[in-house]
């Protein structure tokens, strides 16, 4: 079972990973096959999905960095962690995240709130 | 459908709710018939589960008053909220609670993380 510490980070860089390939490994090994991603601007289904989300988003902001500032902070199969995302001349937004984890700690079903 | 600020607003009165009968009623309207809470101290399934394990948290706590301090912030069929748990002498524990939420407006899942 792989800890949540290193789901987390894996999250996390798989926002920041520029190349599709390294993108795509990223995401087969922090996420379910049945998993699940909603915030309140977009979402994702499956490995593909949350890949092609992903990929959209970083067009969105070139040349940001997603950060962890929080957590995770995790018990029972839940877990939280707050990020920002930062850019060249500073933070631009800041959310707090939501997972279920599965039985082999991947995650399963992930939710986004912005915060401000 | 109810809305999210009233059916969060009951979900604080459940567990501030000295009346059984009354807490009954309120946790009735309030969460669906397969209705899941966990937190890191303790876990509820469907209404006659959540309404034990709120009785013994009342217990555990007398005098002990829930109040709402963030939100209600709602996207999609998702809310996070957060809450302070005051005693006459001052807060003694807050937390933030995710929620997955019915077609109905009712809860259909809720996860609590303490702060601190």
């Amino acid at each position: 079972m792989t800890e949540i510490a290193t789901v987390v980070d894996d999250y996390i860089a798989m926002w920041n990973e520029a190349d599709d390939g390294a993108r795509r490994e990223i995401i087969a090994r922090t996420w379910t096959d049945d998993a699940t991603y909603i915030d309140p601007l977009m979402s994702g289904t499956g490995p593909d999905g949350i890949g092609a989300m992903v990929a959209a988003a970083r067009q969105q902001f070139p040349g940001h960095t997603f950060r962890l500032t929080m957590g995770p902070d995790a018990h029972n199969d839940r877990v939280r962690f707050a990020w920002r995302l930062v850019a060249d001349a500073g933070p631009v937004a800041a959310g707090v995240d939501f997972a279920t984890v599965a039985a082999d700690g991947r995650l399963q079903a992930v939710t986004g709130f912005l915060e401000g």
